[in-house]
């Protein structure tokens, strides 16, 4: 008997699918419904060769007295309201989208360029696990982290905890992402014809809203804004970020340690073992990330941190939040059998 | 001092811009214009990083008195009339879309489900060169052939010539496309994220409409229509057919002999030794058609043909024809280094 | 409590390591040993960023003593005498090489060009579930079908059985494979620099291996030998087959109707309703097979076929028939959470 | 009449054939002779389907004395010998590999960790042709930069010329290259089913040899050895190196506008407009390097660098060595199409 009744907002995109395919594998969960604005009326089916018969429904038709949480894979901009109702409904809410990670409206209007639709809601957990679990216990509503976002702070926020960032120094991150990342609605740049054989940087310098994310949290933990340097780019693969961050440390072989311990029992991080270089394959299609940690110099540590910006980056990471906020074990649904089997 | 004056209508396409890179190195060819709706006023560099910076007009816009000769890269239904125009106003047409190459206006609909919008201008003659050179040169207007058609009647226009096709037999042809055959439109199922790691067929059967012009072709040279069985399939790489024509022959060996005939002194179509296949690798970036030939038993040969979709199958060809209505040299601006090297 | 102990042979290659994968989640399955010659005395995590630390083995080491079955990953040639080694001692075998699968060494040694190494344990039965499940059940070795042949004959059988193939005609089949179905060794041909925007055919005719164990099974079910045409190629993938059959048949629309019958309640198997075309995308990373069937005239009926074929072309399918062995549900520790869902 | 004889040392590998496709359209060029070691005896087109039919030799049998300058496309340890004989033959040497790089032989061995075959050859001219023409025009020996080098080094030098790079400072380079610059030989985790959705880090840290030329020329004009930092990445593509370099410099608008004044004037160096990035697909099969700069802040400068690997990585920069050498036209043999008319 499945305890938890959940709905989801926007089922047709690459992270709602990621995401439905882990809510059917959970022994707790039953899937109310499924929202689709474009495929409403339809199956999931139409979207996904690989899916269920799960019908379809508007988001403005669906009965949130059904459900018991909510999941919001939408655009930003479209979650901050549905947000809000399924709070006054009484509902749990896990928001994959942008919308409830910036504390302030003015920060989310200075990154998004747009006003925030539901500025009462702010501030909300920020829901990357490793980091704020506790936080995360206690709360109804979660943001789910960017997939930069999460890639960057789970190699940042243990130096910044532990103080072992250099003041005014540039961190310099350099990353590169899976073209699911770019969504699925079709736009020329992202054809397959444009992103074979190319590789291309975009928004880069001071420009990408993640960084908004990350530096509020960098400045929760002492670290002043301003000083990230963040190149995204499109890699000609589906799916994966790796995340180059360059950092100025007070002392190296100090940081190493502060990351290996902030992740000694964290059953989704895996730090490897010096020499070793954390890579696409070492995490797509699973819920982990990888980190590797190259020294160079004393006052110098290259994080490589590899995640699939599908799960970790968004799916899986909303699935252990949910776990989180109903007291489940945190890897409910999430360890494959390798990891089941101790690896 | 270039002689001859051309203008290109719809040069952001793939086929397009393929075709300007060739015309920009005939020593005999001066672009004086080039076509796109969606970005008139606009510079090609625009539409292309490699591009030189050619301003782009509307079709609607252009001067005609200016050209000796137009090449039409647009879609079907759009060229037609542009066509009758030019040929009104006196000039050389080349049109690399579907709307001059059949014979007659009920096919026309039959395969492309619409009225052919100028019935008058047909029949035009097939710019397939090595099968119809000379009265390509002494045509006003040539229909640049598909580019699977391309393909499958240099297969097999040497065995319906030599009648060596088997009676009532089905001939199958399993063919497979690069993604830039799909054009540059964006649309969900050419995304990156959906290609690669897959491949699928599409239109299979008796609907594709390159059939049309396939068996048109093939009807006069004495094969009854009917019998080609045709699935293409949308490849992950950008570039390149390669097609697999399965046919049952009245002598096999008869039928390669028939086929390394025919191309013996052609300059752009290679026929491999036995036991050596053809393979995308021999063609993409190239004007040429490589062809592989094995029998199996006595009745039956199978021939793999490969073309780059963009340039045998579209531009190189186009130029070829081009090259042929001029008086000038069918190779002028389309031998490679290695080509004129004696390759 | 794991109640069957087993053993794998070839740990280190690509098929190798997607059947440890799927042991691992087996809820009856203990891993006694992996072998692997090149990686012996090191750890199945040096071959697989992902895997668990499973010590590896060499297979002249190994006791068999401790198991009740193996499962033998190994190239052809190689199996036969591991094979009878593990028979004389009283295991179960299922043997993913092509070792066991021709019934007469003769047959093997015009395929394969090399003498049987085993000839007195044959013939042994082949492990298509679907086809031949009573049998598995009943036997202790078990020859895993090739992965060509297994989407080849899950398309003609149906058609054999109910005599519904066109006497004397060929059967074509044109198919395509990712880059693993070459193996793990490093050779020129299957380099990223060479494959990438590559599509490459290979032992076409009647060259490949594979056509040995097709006809074998066909002419079982009274089709005569020799009339099949297989062009394998080489797709810019690293997982599937797509196979297209281009088969004659007595009657196209019963053709249809006996390949569904013939699959109404495999667990496995998904015929596409009409008009949908099977790809990559509905089968990669999972144990299915699907089909789709798109009758050409009366007589002439294309089947396509989709596998992944690591999983349905040798693990998965390993374990089906591990299963059928050992008395367990067949799905076991195979179906994924949206087939359980009921997909 | 081509006036020129050249012998090329290596032509089965990825630059020696990029190489000798450039050789055989350069007017004033002709190749008497082709090595290979193992493919002796045989032809080129053996190692390549588009190659004409030259013959390939031991480099043990070539004849100095019919040619007037030799290239060396060899792997690294295998040029020096053969560039001391050629010297002493009186020959021009253009050498593709690093064993001329290094003006020392104490460098040479701290980063490749082998002596030097031919210490007495050193120091060479480095032949990257925007910074040291002029010694090159005076040369008989050239030392072809590293793939690496040349894009690092083309974003670097106008500021350590102008003296803008912060002192003391880290340089951070994030380099992503295809797999053709991890040469044709196969290698495991370079086969297509390894590389295909991955993307990997490799000798990131002080360790990639090519930090060493690179710091060469950067203390020759002024900047201390031991801050670069560099982390080259491999990437799933055939051809391209992006390099990301993050320097921190006494002003941002400055080193842009000295980048932008050194390159005023190089036919194949082109710096796109601010808010514009530089891409694979800007340069692959050019032999042109793009780069964009992107401030950030007042004392930060993105520089990004592509190139193609095989051309101004290798094979086009060698030719302007030669057009250097030999008192042709920079160009000659490289513009293409599109270049010639104006882009």
């Amino acid at each position: 008997m499945k305890s938890i009744k959940v709905g989801v907002y926007g089922g047709t995109g690459y992270s709602g699918w990621a995401l439905i395919q882990l809510l059917l594998a959970h022994p707790e969960v039953a899937i109310q419904f499924v929202t689709s604005e474009r495929l409403a009326g339809k199956d999931l089916s139409e979207a996904w060769p690989l899916a269920p018969k799960i019908p379809l429904q508007s988001a403005l038709k669906v009965d949130l007295q059904q459900v018991d949480c909510v999941f919001l894979c939408l655009p930003h901009t479209h979650s901050a309201k549905i947000a809000a109702n399924a709070k006054k409904a009484g509902l749990f809410v896990i928001d994959l989208s942008a919308d409830l990670r910036l504390n302030n409206p003015e920060d989310y209007q200075y990154w998004y360029k747009v006003p925030h639709a539901a500025p009462d809601l702010l501030p909300v957990v920020y829901g990357l696990p490793e980091h704020y679990r506790e936080q995360i216990k206690e709360a109804k509503l979660v943001a789910n982290p960017g997939c930069y976002a999460t890639a960057i702070l789970l190699g940042l926020l243990p130096l910044a905890k532990a103080e072992l960032l250099a003041e005014n120094m540039p961190i310099v991150v350099d990353a590169k992402s899976g073209t699911t990342g770019a969504g699925r609605n079709p736009k020329q740049n992202i054809l397959f014809s444009e992103v074979t054989g190319n590789f291309s940087p975009y928004k880069i310098g001071r420009v990408h809203p993640h960084i908004g994310e990350i530096e509020q949290q960098l400045a929760a933990n002492g670290v002043k804004k301003g000083n990230l340097i963040f190149s995204p780019h499109l890699l000609p693969v589906d799916r994966g970020i790796l995340a180059a961050i360059y950092a100025t440390v007070k002392n190296a072989q100090q940081a190493v340690t502060a990351i290996q311990q902030s992740y000694t029992s964290e059953p989704f991080i895996n730090v490897l073992p010096e020499g070793e270089f954390a890579t696409l394959a070492h995490v797509v299609r699973t819920p982990n990330a990888v980190l590797s940690l190259t020294p160079a110099g004393e006052n110098h540590l290259i994080i490589m941190v590899a995640i699939d910006n599908l799960l970790k980056g968004a799916a899986s990471q909303a699935v252990q939040n949910f776990n989180l906020l109903f007291g489940f074990d945190e890897t409910t649904a999430l360890l494959n059998a390798a990891q089941r089997a101790g690896a």
